[in-house]
């Protein structure tokens, strides 16, 4: 039997034990081919092959709930319920999502995306059962990263509370996104090299696997399976405290173990955590020796791992490691702050330099926030390098502590705007709305990674908080553009308009250059603002347009409530001042996965789509501007 | 001596050490007598009498750091700290705050109200200590309520990783605002019943005491001193698997010992808590018997603990515990999830009815919202009861869990509005803002407690999230106008008004019929419409106003960035329509605590400011008009 026999998940479980290892090769080698195309997250989804195979043989979905914590390593479970034969769609515009979609599968229970919900959601299933008086099994994977999210912990604190049955598998992989780190990282690797986890890992599979021949007579309640398997087991603390049972530490990648554990968990009429410990790029070499590198991957090469494409545009992470390393020299107050993203925001430079001035504090944004008042308060400069749409978790942290006691923090918001092909939870699309009306904080939004540079001089200098939202690179006319000028409340000029004013920010400007260009053809002369400060606007210019009587749109890459055009029509409508004709934003939906270019086109963001609704509101400016 | 003779914690060290029961029960009447007076927290301060003044008599503040997390039990603190003579004023519109706060004091050296902060807070000094060089002592007093959210997780996580010198002292008096739930609550039950702890209770003070005596030979290092009270102590586990040493539990109500403890704890290289169990309202038996309702409390009689004056008009909160509980007769499906405000938020109603149905998570706002997008998943309907300002907690949640996933998640959002008394971290100005945006997602507001009941009702024909936001009791208008009739994107014109009609929703709709007579008295034929539904707008009213070219302001008690006026502003952009004249809300600041009337006359939403803002406009809506 081959992958493409399973249409369904109870054809796998008439799959024949022995083989299931040629299966799981098979599903791996299908995954890496995909990814090695698409891109994605491919070291994860290699450590889960034998879990999403033994979850489906020993529970029925989607009768049962299987829900995974953060969901980016669901591919084998996409593979094994129907989704194999537009499997190699993953991730592209109107293709399967890397992540689980309700409305791709009934088998995908519960969408995430942001780490650390699994728990949470999989006890609200657990009790919707229990109070409907259903019967089915919810099981939550989550790994030992998305563990180090507070979030977990409030889960596991009120199931343990009320001995709802449930079942989470730790998926300890000795990794969130980067190196895990935490105190209980330690317990649970104190956990693994165990002595008896030694001891399970060698021989006890095999004694499990002919445990059912004699099972029927020795094994028959829960209670005496527990007695034999006692043993077996570490003694834990951590996790009994908190009124769970615990299973475990065993070999994650032993299917056969996996599945009678399972079975065991299955029976138990209470909260159990069954301890797994796997290997993240499992099978396939490159990801196994760097899999924070191919945690999540563009397109590579299937020999050696290596990039397809990199690409040649600047990346403003490394734009703003290379410039907190050079502040830091002078200032020896700045430290960096991330949660798990201590590479991937750039951190990793400064932390190069000044090991001892970055603090990774797992994937808890809260803490990260707070932790980062505190060091201000203690006369620190922090700061607080997170993407753009996991800032989200710490929004009241921002208010609340940052914000209030009017901290100097400055906060470095990474992957804003459409992200591309991660999707919906993972672009950032609502930073402008959300932090704008927050008091006593400067929104800043930088075209070029020297704009960012700039920013950062000049955010070091304030006495209060300073958020920085910028895109992954820069965009393709950068490289011929003068050098910009940051200065708070003051846009800058790119390009003068007789006849109209583009006013953008970020990515956005270099699509709004190319809409100029084409406008020119049509015989329209539009001028191009980068309005990099969000917060506080530039009245002065505002009220010159408006003095002036220049009609302007305003287009920018985030929800168009609350966005900058917002805020534009919020200000004129105080002051009795011309509101820009029309902003240009994303509407009021969530924005799909796909190709960032395909998915600016959808929303009108590209510059053709910007030039066209401009020439469609050319008789509106051309009688308001006479 | 006397607290009168207390200038600073300098004094404090020099009171002898017989004459601080005294002082404590002085400063039990001083707290009792002040809070019966302009209301505050209680319970909770009763409780911290004798920690406050142990940790003053050991730590040297402001050089050392003593951070009280959630705050509102700082009033020993205050007392001991300069604050005595203005004591009087507490909460007060000008007067001190409830909470701490940095500009009255160097004492209060961080700011908290949300509950969960204190430990990351202390982290980040401790950390802004070590790199600076500098010698101070960190302490964090930490409740076993506030211990129940994930945020204090992710820090003990971090700081027991890194070694962190640090002082948490874990308050633990059994309660959160109600009575405490969660696993590591029944967990820290069995070390406050285990054996150790009891004897510790009966002789280990006396003992303690004399230990200084012979201490200089016997216990010069700490390492003698951990082995000599090692046998005192409970073997615990949860808090050492995080990496922090543990002391305890002793009894937070004897100072000498408590005195003792500290001591020992500033003599640790590595982060300790200090487990120490206190009663909550101690020393005041009517707040002993009832801590829940002496937790906050209004002004009362100091006789019998009973309310001064209970006000009159109608409760949000019980009139939502008595619709839920009406609905769910015929709704097997609804269900109630509070975080550590089952009372308050008039879920208890509905617990009363079905104790099964009600779910209390501890103060775990992110948990509750992803349990809730959990059991709607699963078939049930929700209801999450929340104080509007906690649930920005929960912001990342409710976009990514409920929203993108179309849960018909109803969220009741209690105590909207300026809040008063307590200040700025518990005003709900936020919400319009920070909701609005979100795609998927009804946004509501009720005049009135009949509206509210309507709104719910709806709410559960639904097959999507609706927030509903609320203050914490009808408007004085609401007895005498007819009975709403909620319609979703249909603004009630409860006042027909020929010359500016405002737009007005929650309690601000009861100032704009004030500001209406006062305006007819001038001549001014003012309309008064409700507008219940923020999201989505009424678009066919306001295309109507813009047709009729009648003017128009909005009121409303949120931050003005991001709040009605500007989705309006927004929505006129967009369309091409008329914007509001103005919009009357709260500036680009933090609201400071005191009495809610002073607080809307002074950011002029009272009937009087309201209606001098539009004569002061009758020119330009008067022209517009014409």
């Amino acid at each position: 039997m081959k992958l493409s026999d399973i249409k369904t998940p109870e054809d796998l479980k008439r799959f024949p034990r022995e083989e299931i290892p040629a299966l799981a090769h098979e599903i791996r080698e299908k995954i890496t081919q995909v990814v090695s195309e698409n891109g994605g997250h491919l070291a994860g989804n290699l450590g889960v092959v034998e879990l999403s195979i033994a979850l489906h043989r020993v529970f029925n979905s989607p009768e049962d709930k299987i829900i995974f914590d953060v969901g980016h390593q669901c591919y084998t479970h996409k593979l094994l319920t129907g989704r194999q034969y537009n499997f190699d769609t993953l991730r592209q515009y109107n293709g399967i999502s890397g992540f689980p979609k309700r409305s791709e599968s009934p088998h995908d229970a519960y969408e995430t995306g942001h780490a650390s919900t699994a728990l949470s959601a999989a006890l609200g299933f657990a009790r919707a059962r229990d109070l409907q008086n259903e019967d089915y099994h919810v099981v939550a994977v989550v790994g030992d990263g998305a563990l180090t999210g507070g979030m977990c912990y409030e889960a596991l604190n009120d199931a343990g509370n009320n001995k709802t049955r449930l079942i989470v598998v730790l998926n300890d992989n000795q990794m969130s996104i980067e190196r895990n780190v935490g105190a209980l990282n330690n317990y649970l690797s104190h956990l693994r090299t165990s002595k008896p986890y030694l001891m399970a890992k060698k021989g006890v599979s095999h004694m499990l696997k002919i445990i059912p021949f004699v099972g029927n007579f020795l094994f028959k309640s829960v209670q005496s399976i527990k007695n034999h398997l006692r043993n077996l087991f570490v003694k834990e603390s951590y996790f009994t405290s908190l009124g769970f049972k615990y299973l475990g530490p065993i070999d994650g990648h032993d299917e056969a173990l996996l599945e009678d554990l399972l079975e065991r968990a299955k029976q138990f009429e209470e909260p159990v955590i069954l301890h797994i410990v796997t290997t993240k790029g499992a099978g396939y070499a490159p990801a196994e020796v760097a899999p924070e590198r191919m945690h999540g991957t563009p397109p590579f090469s299937l020999v050696d791992g290596k990039c397809k494409n990199s690409s040649t545009s600047k990346s403003y992470s490394k734009a703003l490691g290379d410039e907190l390393t050079k502040l830091a020299e002078n200032n020896p107050k700045i430290v960096g702050i991330s949660a798990a993203m201590v590479e991937s925001t750039g951190l990793e430079i400064l932390r190069q330099a000044h090991p001892d001035k970055v603090f990774d504090v797992g994937i808890a944004e809260e803490h990260a926030a707070v932790l980062a008042a505190g060091m201000a308060s203690g006369g620190l400069r922090p700061v607080l390098a997170v993407y753009d749409t996991f800032m989200q978790r710490a929004l009241d942290q921002i208010i609340m502590d940052i914000a209030l006691q009017k901290l100097p923090v400055v906060m470095a918001l990474d992957r804003s705007g459409i992200g591309g092909e991660d999707g919906p939870t993972h672009h950032g699309v609502f930073g402008t709305a959300l932090f704008r009306s927050i008091p006593n904080l400067l929104l800043l939004s930088p075209r070029s990674t020297k704009e960012l540079k700039q920013m950062l001089t000049f955010s070091f200098e304030q006495e209060k908080p300073v958020i920085i939202r910028y895109a992954k690179a820069e965009g393709h006319r950068q490289c011929e553009l003068p050098e910009p000028s940051f200065s708070l409340g003051v846009w800058e000029n790119i390009k003068q308009g007789k006849d109209i004013c583009i006013i953008a920010y970020g990515h956005i400007v270099d699509e709004a250059l190319d809409a100029s260009e084409i406008l020119l053809n049509e015989g329209i002369h539009a001028g191009v603002i980068n309005a990099s400060s969000i917060k506080p606007l530039d009245t002065s210019l505002l009220k010159k347009l408006s003095l002036k009587n220049i009609p302007y749109i305003v287009a920018e890459e985030v929800q168009l409530s609350g966005g900058l055009g917002s805020a534009i029509a919020e200000y004129a409508m105080q002051e009795g001042l011309n509101p820009p004709i029309k902003t240009i934003a994303l509407p009021d939906e969530f924005i799909p996965h796909g190709d960032r270019k395909a998915l600016l086109k959808q929303f009108g963001l590209d510059a053709k789509s910007i030039a066209d609704c401009i020439l469609s509101l050319a008789d509106e400016f051309t009688k308001d501007h006479a």
